[in-house]
């Protein structure tokens, strides 16, 4: 792992706006910055000038690119412990490029994704559950997926693992001497002991593990999609859910321009609403997509509202949606309860036995706080209350819990069964390794770029 | 006009990176940042610590909204003349958010489009057609414009009206001490000094007219429709384009989802390449808009780009393109030269008669010197060259440069109809006012209002 080049990139989204950053990291970041930028009192040393913006230009040969407000960053005291330059300069597509192409042809090399990162992990700023911890903050569409990302990179995730394998540690060390040294009377460890000790850890584990399905909610927001014919009320539930909590709305282009995602808080939960281009235009999703399109779509989703006008008797269509929703998760969404009631309950179980309905008039905006609470109550199973503990948000983090609760089982069985203490030592070395896993104390090489690939350049 | 309360806003374009800056201005901005900040080295006193990055924590009450780096710049040597302070935090959608809203609780306004620059102006900062060299630099989308706008930024264009004007200025007074001492022997200044100064000063606003459709161009990009059946050789000729000249190419998205504009960059004049989306994926543009449609997409452009296929021979639909083409300014481009011609050059003109046919292949990349050439003749008329010298690029200056004109010649003509002096007096100001319209010195607040509503918000 080399990391004594200097990498550079764009610190900002792209786009027009006052400011944009180019970032630079490395033993040559201040070489570098002298290049290429002059301040504007001729006489002042960057490197004297540690942490503050000194304000100049930066030329290309003699011909400025821009003015700007430079500062250089002296390591270890830096995000990346390395030296760090940050070049804030004017927003827009072409300044950041063209002060980009500068400091790369002045020595600095163009930085994969995540690389920042990457370096404040492997010089020890941060660890690895940290560092994941910043895409998700990134990539947070709520405030719900910011606010626990936030706290995995204040370390609350990593104290929490930290305190289980300090734990383990501790065994581990009283296993080594008890192995090392048997012929004392009195065992630095008794099998009692490390049973009790293991308990305590997978009880830990098994919390944390429980965490994950609320956390992943939270974090990738559930994925929803809502049918319902024209006119059913899609876009006055969307308005609705919106008035009653103001929910944040966020228009996240897809990878293709065709899917638009959304996401709208319900009572604390984030839907990512699917195919809401369709939604907001009253489009009958349904007819445009197909049956079978339908049936896929559904495949995909958390969970399905099925919206249907109480004032109109159901179709044949609404029937067939209905007979498809099969196990899925689906709450059926009679609206417009303003206006006389043409279906029961009874004729939609007729189709979709068990289904909850709530009634609701989106234009009065009445009922939604039900339908909260059916969100609530069917996918959370009530465990959102949890919010405030240290949760798992992450897959990797929780199949590396797995892991270490399975070898954690595996020593206690060897315990119960009597077998020797260094074959029950391997267990609790794989615990251990597990849980080091997600902060990164062991970690490969392979991982490290897995993960950092899924970061955004120029963080 | 009130500045004096403190304004807010996020710096940076909205999206997944990095950094994102939240930036206040105003009075009450350290106070501000005080309230919501808190160093990670408890005693640090922000105020003590002018364009220091301070590295601490954004709170909303007692939560941890974002680790940050903040900086506060001292009036009057910031962007604003006021006191500022910028909030560097991560990146994405919801810390900048969350951010803004804390300062706004706090205290600050939302920040209108453009008002940090506004205030950078009120303030006697820049001059206004430094401020509109603001929004050029941010909106420029190739690097002819980012150069022009980044010279306007420098003053080039100030400094030029500037020298025009202190002409005229000096003129007034010399009108001013004729007028009032009409009984001095020999006269303060001359009709014909006079006249001698108007022509100069004539010529000068002349030369900044002229530069005006070619600065036009290279603002804001010619805007051109390629047309052509589906296999001509679209794709390839914009490929061919950005092998040729390592030309940019940045995908805008439109106000609506289905326009899109892209810019490559051909013999240094940045095309502003319309329905691009149709373009790559090779659609028929003519056959899908149909022949109206077509139409009137060529009325709107700047340039059409007719593009055959000379392996086949014209179909009806060809003949009627071309016969659209009418006066527009159009090139004919006869693709696959590589394969043997079905297409003579008398044939097109029989239905585009005089438009200009350059034979390319756009595979082979041969000819693509040769559109260059035509595009810099037909649409610049050689003026490209000119592209160093001082240019303008904005309509309104144009125009307050062709009313000032307007008033030295009405000055002229009263001259030498020996007409008394306080009558062209009126004319030299008026022309002196015109000038100082484009660099604010003479200006109203509805001027103000229509120029920074252009701005993005938090520049």
């Amino acid at each position: 792992m080399f990391i004594d080049d200097t990498i550079a990139a764009v610190a900002t989204a792209p786009g027009e706006a006052g400011i944009g950053i180019v970032r630079l990291s490395g033993p040559k970041a201040l070489d570098i910055a002298n290049k290429i930028f002059k301040p504007i009192k001729g006489n002042t040393d960057l490197s004297m000038q540690v942490r503050k913006l000194v304000y100049g230009h930066v030329y290309d040969q003699d011909k400025v690119i821009d003015e700007v407000l430079i500062s250089y960053m002296k390591k270890p005291h830096t995000f990346t412990r390395e030296d760090v330059v940050e070049i804030n300069c004017h927003g827009g597509y072409i300044s950041v490029r063209k002060i980009l192409e500068a400091v790369i042809r002045n020595g600095a090399r163009l930085a994969d994704r995540g690389e920042f990162t990457k370096r404040a992990f492997l010089n020890g700023r941060i660890d690895l559950s940290q560092a994941e911890a910043i895409i998700d903050i990134i990539n947070a569409k709520t405030n719900a997926s910011f606010d626990i990302a936030q706290k995995h990179l204040e370390g609350n995730l990593s104290a929490s693992i930290k305190q289980i394998r300090d734990k383990l540690t501790m065994d581990l060390a009283k296993i080594t001497v008890a192995i090392d040294f048997p012929e004392e009377d009195e065992p630095e460890v008794t099998y009692e002991e490390l049973s009790v000790d293991l308990r305590e850890v997978m009880t830990s584990i098994k919390g944390l593990i429980a965490s994950f399905e609320t956390g992943k909610i939270l974090r990738d927001g559930l994925k929803t999609v809502i049918v319902g014919k024209p006119n059913v009320g899609k876009s006055s539930l969307l308005n609705a859910i919106l008035k009653e909590s103001r929910a944040i709305v966020t228009e996240i282009e897809g990878t293709t321009r065709d899917i638009i995602e959304e996401y709208v808080n319900i009572g604390g939960i984030p839907l990512k609403i699917v195919d809401t281009a369709g939604i907001r235009e009253t489009d009958d999703l349904v007819e445009k997509i197909g049956v079978q399109k339908s049936k896929e779509s559904f495949e995909s989703a958390d969970l399905v509202i099925m919206m249907l006008d109480s004032s109109r008797h159901l179709s044949n269509q609404d029937q067939d949606i209905l007979s498809l929703l099969g196990d899925k998760k689906a709450i059926i969404l009679v609206n417009k309860t303003d206006l006389p009631s043409m279906v029961t309950d009874d004729e939609i179980h007729n189709y979709a036995k068990g289904k909850p309905i709530i009634r609701i008039s989106a234009l009065e905006k009445k009922g939604i706080d039900l339908l909260e609470k059916e969100i609530e109550n069917m996918v959370l199973e009530g465990s959102l209350k949890t919010q405030n503990d240290i949760m798992v948000t992450n897959a990797r983090h929780k199949m590396a819990l797995e892991r270490a609760f399975e070898a954690c089982s595996d020593a206690l069985t060897a315990l119960a069964d009597n077998i020797p203490l260094d074959i029950a030592e391997t267990d609790f070395k794989n615990a251990w390794n597990e849980l080091g896993h997600i902060t990164g104390d062991t970690v490969s090489e392979d991982l490290l770029d897995t993960i950092f690939r899924e970061f955004c350049i120029g963080k």
